[in-house]
């Protein structure tokens, strides 16, 4: 088989650690697989990168910052071959660089637009592992580009598409993808399937495992993603199209997901005019802030009430951008609520069953805890409540579903 | 002006060095120079480099070397730039493979063939600071080479070629070359011009300030180079061609060099055949064995006698294939000595004065010391003598030529 395999930063995070992955990768070998090895950074490094690079300069052309970052995967990939000759399985490094690894010209976020399979075939066909530095490409005047954090995932993912690999499987330090936060919820449940659209809900949501552009590119390729641990040998989590996983796993909702660090704004009379949230939304995107939930609601004399949440990061931002927007159309006052959190119910299975939303408003409610907004995607049901309550909420969404435990 | 400088390890050694050295820089740029600036690693970063890599792999395959080892160079580069930005100077780095410094396809000590000076000419045409990874280039696959431990003078005096600067500066953490090691001969004096001949002469018996390539590149297209501290504002020493020495600058003696670390095998008694030397040293090249001084002398009986000097590294080695080449002509025994050093005296004015020697060989007498092995070159005498001595031959020698304080 042809297989691609990523390693992510804990995984490679010390010389210890890669040469137990270059075991792992020799038992592959020895089997007559064909093998192909994303790296990213070792550990920590690129975060000392980036401390360097503030202690030069707060903001540093992203050009220069993409020509200092890449250098952290293009040690691990060195190291990896190195790490495989000594073990007697030949390996051979390559920059993105050099597979020609095309992307778009954007700086620190670039997207991968081609893969020249050419060296990795000769190299495959010489029986040699490949290993390739993740996170990285360049553009066709040879500028050195970067995926973005998580990125190496993606390049893992390109690399299947372009070279038709049999399997992908993403390395990292948990066992899979997991019904919730085992770390919050101790009955959390590691998942034998999910497919594209619940992994890329559950990411926005907060539950972050694999970077959100490869599960994308999978989706688009049919790539099927195994994420799953360097450190044992136990089956992970298959990440699927919706039709590859069978009636018996087919469930109503996946997976729940916690996302905390969130703020609430609410514009209220305001007056009621054509264009209102267009308007208003237009400004906050411009401003690069990221809105989550929004609900309108029209009051009594025309008088309408807006409510979003954002990062709490982006707050005071965002609450210059409401203020702004209200002098404009004249009219409206602010409440802004800090003490929330978002959860959500994830899951393919809610475009064909009905009754998803009431099984969890009346599991909260049984708990007491107050909804304070709700919104909906055909595969997402997420609500509002107060962040005291929040874990609360979580454990009783994932237990109202039956995700906890064997079941 | 147009002018190449290159910085080393010390010199960009953490981040506020590298801010000193951007200042510097800087006031360059506002005077109006166009500037290439060549960069090594940061102080100890290929060591420790070398010792994750040794960590993995004790003899690492040289390809999956170059691929580590150049990232040192391009963090430098990146991180330069970062800081002339913030000091409002346009800056713009570039790895040897984005100027297409082109080498032959030996790993490890490649050799530039070529280099590409479009990408230099536009950003300097743009107003901006070129910074350049030293050490590095590729071959004609995209091949990542380097070019040799202090490759990165090198890398200065071929962009300065290739570019046809003005100046070529070399930064590094003393003032410039001097007529001894100052650590040794505290009246040991800074020249203000040494010859091309002269300095490799010097950098061959011991004396390394610069790459050995850079000054035979230099030497072979007329490039001046200046050897200077980037820790404060003195003149440096010129290196040039000998006819720019002016008259009143010719010396005899420029310098002179102690080597230690050494030690003398010497063959009696083996018999007087032709091309006896030839076979010895052509296996000792074999095995990589860098001999250096070699005096052969005829006994009585037709037997003769060899000695040679090798570093103490290579004695053992060395040894060997000595024992394995009398056994194979026959005859012969072996006695080593490891307590000698190598002394010596320096300069092209050599050529045209008689009785250097004798003046060396006078000031040894005087001061007791024994001189074991002579050797010498049209610019060169070298002397063999007891380690213990060789403090005070270095003295003496530097004396007698008048080369100490301001003489």
């Amino acid at each position: 088989m042809l297989i691609v395999q990523k390693f992510g930063g804990t995984s490679v995070g010390d010389t210890d650690r890669i040469k137990n992955v270059a075991n792992r990768i020799k038992s592959y070998y020895e089997r007559g697989h064909s093998l192909i090895v994303v790296v990213s950074a070792m550990g920590h490094t690129t975060d000392e990168l980036i401390d360097k690079a503030m202690a030069l300069n707060e903001d540093p052309p992203r050009r220069e910052m993409d020509m200092l970052l890449v250098t952290g995967e293009q040690i691990s990939m060195a190291l990896m071959a190195m790490a495989l000759n000594a073990v007697e399985v030949p390996a051979i490094s390559f920059t993105g660089g050099q597979l020609q690894i095309l992307t778009d010209g954007k700086h620190s976020n670039a997207r991968i637009r081609d893969v020249d399979t050419t060296r990795l075939k000769e190299a495959l066909a010489q029986k040699k592992v490949c290993i390739v530095a993740g996170f990285q490409g360049i553009d066709e005047n040879q500028e050195i580009m970067t995926l973005g954090r998580g990125g190496s995932d993606t390049t893992a993912v390109a690399l299947a598409v372009a070279i038709k690999a049999d399997q992908c499987e993403i390395y990292t330090d948990v066992d899979g993808v997991y019904t919730t936060d085992p770390n919050k919820v101790p009955a959390a449940r590691k998942m034998s399937h999910i497919c594209y659209e619940e992994m890329l809900e559950l990411a926005s949501m907060g539950a972050g495992v694999l970077h959100n552009r490869s599960v994308e590119l999978a989706s688009k390729f049919n790539v099927i993603i195994q994420v799953r641990s360097s450190f044992n040998y136990n089956d992970g989590t298959l990440v699927v199209p919706e039709e590859q996983i069978m009636d018996m796993e087919k469930v109503t909702v996946r997976g729940v997901s916690l996302k905390s660090d969130q703020a609430r704004i609410s514009a209220h009379d305001i007056p009621d005019k054509p264009g209102l949230a267009a308007g208003l939304f237009g400004k906050m995107s411009a401003a690069s802030i990221n809105v989550d939930m929004i609900v309108q609601s029209t009051g009594d004399q025309n008088k309408n009430t807006i409510s979003f949440t954002v990062p709490a990061g982006d707050l005071s931002q965002a609450r210059s951008v409401l203020e702004a927007f209200l002098a404009e159309i004249g009219g409206g006052r602010i409440a802004v609520d800090q003490s929330i959190a978002i959860v959500s119910a994830v899951g393919v299975g809610m475009k064909s069953h009905s009754g998803v939303a009431a099984t969890m408003f009346q599991a909260l409610a049984k708990e007491n805890i107050n909804i304070e907004m709700i919104s909906t995607s055909e595969i997402r049901i997420s609500v509002v409540v107060h962040k005291d309550q929040s874990r609360k909420a979580l454990e009783a969404v994932h237990r109202a579903f039956g995700l906890g435990g064997d079941a």
